[in-house]
């Protein structure tokens, strides 16, 4: 069974339940207007904050949101919903208001970085895939975020592709990488697709094809000339050290200039130091040295403490799975319905009611001092202290249409380099764990204990 | 940027270095055929054997293989690339063979699933995606594996796609979990694309756009008869299940009954004793309990252990992430080129040279009792003791053909069940470590032996 054309933007990537709800609400004519928020409940060990990231590929699915001819009749087939529902599927789309913070800003549990307010039937059935877009690309973003801070003056490059979940989430790792700051990807798709700089030297296949390590070396450099990077690993990686030294000599003639080795395996640290003794008593001192293999924030940090001289690195499988934390805790939820807010109170599950702003306050250095979380008013009263800082979430999408054209991805990362640079110092560190500020405001309080009572009385207050 | 139709089947969706590397093979006249295998080097703690997944998709993603016209044009454009080459790519299709393991079958370390045998360009270049592919199923197929093994007679449903990683992950989550043995999945459109059952309840932000709980059970029923299973947990969960029981008499005087309550938060274990007791006495015996919530293996062992009475549980994130072990330890890699043995030496990542076969023995019982790794050879010579037994890898394509149709879906969650029926003992437990006894054959150390001298000397022994 092959799979459909445009699989990765279909209507029923959701769960079921979102479509049986759907049923209910058609069933009993409940229209009116839903808000749903997506935010992240709680911060994972190994975490000090998010970045968020996947809007652009939200704002996409919202835009062609449709059932297909073919989606409608197998649904149908199902047996599970009533034709008069099925029919009504046919003619939507989403028309509805999507607020969110940018992507590539820094934020925390509690502050939602998405908003959608539509009939509930729009905001309900897109929940699934809109979860689906945002946890994963906000929890590789916020992974590179970190390898960034790390080594901020190397080459970063994702190589994580053939580890990711799947050709999506590698394609979106590529992305949300360089949003984050990686100089570039790998995967080819990813620079077609979104234009992002590609990097690669070559595997150690292409080495043992051949009988002769500095034959394979030469071929490769005389096909490549202009992108000649050895990977000197796959035997013994001094003694290929110094056949890159003797090789260079040989291609200089030919107008050809190594340009760097790649160690993907053993102590790289230790390899690096005898690598570029080797390279710089041969005369190549510009031959850059990269490393590759295992690699994560933490053997960056103890690799650069060491003071190995490695130029760049290749970043896969540990940032693609996002490995030490595969998931966020988040979660889209109901915070009003028909104009009034609403609340779900299950263990551990509590949340904050009501159409949501995240203000965001400096300090005199532009480092961020602190967030407030409050009910987001079209005006803004100034009646909280910290209320006439900047407002995170802004108007993205209305009645279906976006309000402005997608954001380049430069554009992007040149903002989730302004974060970055805004984070304070504590945050900057791996070490946890550091609680930056985030205060709940007065009115969500006040909000919260209305619903509340609300809920067990049924009057207001 | 909208992604291309057919973005899952795309042959960029490859590492750069493999095109370049091609271009070094095209330029040198290195057309020889080259043998690789997929294999895991080591199982990761965590797990005490692997199950085999992915297969279907790497046979289509050979089947499709080829570039298409914006794709050569995009690949011209980056410049990096011969013109000669470029127009080499568009007559390249997959003409290569497959041996493989069946998918479900249960594995190890040391065992390939997976060899390509083709020209060192096709073989090379696909690398990237079916690591991606087989990674990928074989992951969440071993973790869904467990998770049957502690709960054999339970209803299973995949609930995770919105944290999987992306769209592909959640769908072959949904694929893979159901091989494994699961019940079913919430994917609606894993039950369009693989015809796996689907199953689904209620959200919370059906109640909570309710202003009054039971009347959100009662709409919900009336839109499902059905299939009602009521989320009880939004508020007061003991509350909820009291109004479930006066609700039953209400909707059994429209010929509706209701099917099950779902339990997503708290102490899932002590909420279900509780709502056990009060559906009972509430004369509603049949009405089942399906539990939720950051389910695994080992909760669901305690919570079996502990006699709660559950009937079923819907397992998302930690299983579509396989949280605990996100990635496995695998490779691709060059094992033959140009009818010479060949072996990757690198520090920690040595192979063993050479086409390979399993061989699985069976005890008494029917039970798996030792595996050996061997050279694969048309006629098995019995030399070995255990070669008389079953051979693990078979033929699937032959010169890019398929040797036989694809297996359905019930064919492989067959084979797995009786793969995992044959599971000594200590694998069936969650404890560790337990190291299933897997034989390097003599002829394979011997191989490996003359590959290294003939490196090292030019000569054959």
């Amino acid at each position: 069974m092959n799979p459909p054309m445009n699989l990765m933007g279909s209507v029923l990537l959701t769960d079921l339940y979102q479509l049986t709800m759907l049923q209910g609400y058609h069933d009993t004519g409940m229209e009116e207007v839903a808000v749903f928020e997506f935010f992240v409940r709680k911060l994972r060990p190994g975490r000090g904050f998010l970045m968020a990231a996947g809007l652009e590929q939200v704002l996409e699915f919202l835009e062609d949101l449709h059932f297909s001819p073919e989606e409608l009749s197998w649904l149908a087939s199902t047996g599970r919903f009533s034709k008069d529902f099925i029919a009504s599927l046919e003619a939507l789309r989403f028309t509805g208001d999507v607020h969110a913070m940018a992507e590539g800003t820094v934020f925390f549990p509690n502050e939602p970085i998405l908003r959608v307010t539509a009939t509930i039937a729009e905001a309900q059935l897109v929940e699934t895939r809109l979860i689906n877009l945002l946890n994963l690309q906000t929890l590789i973003a916020s992974k590179a975020a970190r390898i960034k801070l790390v080594a901020p003056d190397k080459l970063l490059v994702d190589f994580g592709l053939r580890r990711a979940h799947g050709s999506e989430a590698g394609l979106l790792a590529a992305r949300a990488s360089y949003i984050a700051g990686f100089t570039g990807t790998s995967t080819v798709l990813a620079g077609m697709q979104f234009g992002i700089p590609l990097f690669g030297t070559m595997a150690p296949s292409f080495v043992q094809a051949h009988d002769d390590e500095m034959l394979a070396f030469e071929h490769f450099a005389r096909a490549q000339p202009d992108n000649v990077v050895l990977l000197i690993d796959t035997y013994d990686t001094e003694a290929a050290a110094r056949k890159v030294v003797a090789l260079a000599t040989k291609l200089a003639s030919a107008g050809i200039r190594i340009k760097g080795v790649r160690i993907d395996s053993g102590n790289l640290a230790d390899h690096a130091c005898q690598v570029r003794k080797i390279l710089d008593a041969g005369g190549l001192p510009y031959v850059t040295i990269f490393a590759s293999g295992d690699l994560d924030e933490y053997a960056l940090r103890d690799m650069l403490a060491s003071g190995a001289p490695v130029d760049g690195f290749g970043i896969g499988t540990r940032m693609d799975t996002s490995s030490d934390v595969p998931y966020l805790d988040c979660a889209y939820k109901l915070q009003e319905y028909a104009g009034r807010a609403r609340r779900k109170r299950s263990e551990g599950k509590q949340t904050w009611p009501g159409r949501k702003q995240v203000y965001r306050s400096y300090d005199i250095d532009g480092r961020m001092a602190a967030d407030v979380v409050t009910l987001d008013v079209d005006q803004i009263s100034g009646g909280e202290g910290e209320l006439s800082c900047e407002p995170l979430i802004l108007p993205v999408m209305r009645a279906g249409q976006r309000l402005a054209a997608a954001r380049t991805l430069d554009d992007i990362r040149s903002h989730a380099a302004d974060s970055l640079a805004r984070l304070p110092e504590p945050l900057r560190q791996l070490q946890e764990p550091y609680d930056y500020p985030v205060k709940i405001s007065g009115a969500l309080h006040e909000l919260a204990e209305q619903v509340d009572h609300y809920r067990r009385t049924g009057h207001e207050r």
